[in-house]
């Protein structure tokens, strides 16, 4: 079942970031839709709650090193 | 063996960026040290050619939406 997920990120201080989460999170399996913004410090992913947690998309942010607000 | 290689990066705008950068090409097996740098527009490497390819470093950058010049 496709869900969404509503992500305060920080971090992210330009396009080049928002890009670099928007193409990281899209490679994950399960990821359907990604939206970015360091203005907004926002990441607003749609999944398959059936092929990607929650859990693994934050860690991949965390990997790029932002930061997902609890 | 260790080698280095210096590629012309464009697209990091931000310390952000080469935080990416550096931290996506330190999770890749064989890599050793990582120097990005969105001002000089340069990504230094030293990598173990013998469990990595610089094909695989290069495309591990563009994967995040930066242009590694030929």
């Amino acid at each position: 079942m496709p869900e969404s997920l509503k992500l305060h990120v920080t971090g992210m201080t330009c396009g080049g970031c928002e890009n670099a989460v928007h193409l990281t999170l899209t490679q994950l399996r399960g990821v359907r839709e990604v939206t970015a913004s360091h203005k907004q410090n926002s990441v607003n992913v749609t999944y398959d709650t059936g092929q990607v947690t929650a859990e693994k998309i934050k860690q991949a942010i965390e990997d790029l090193g932002y930061h997902v607000a609890a």
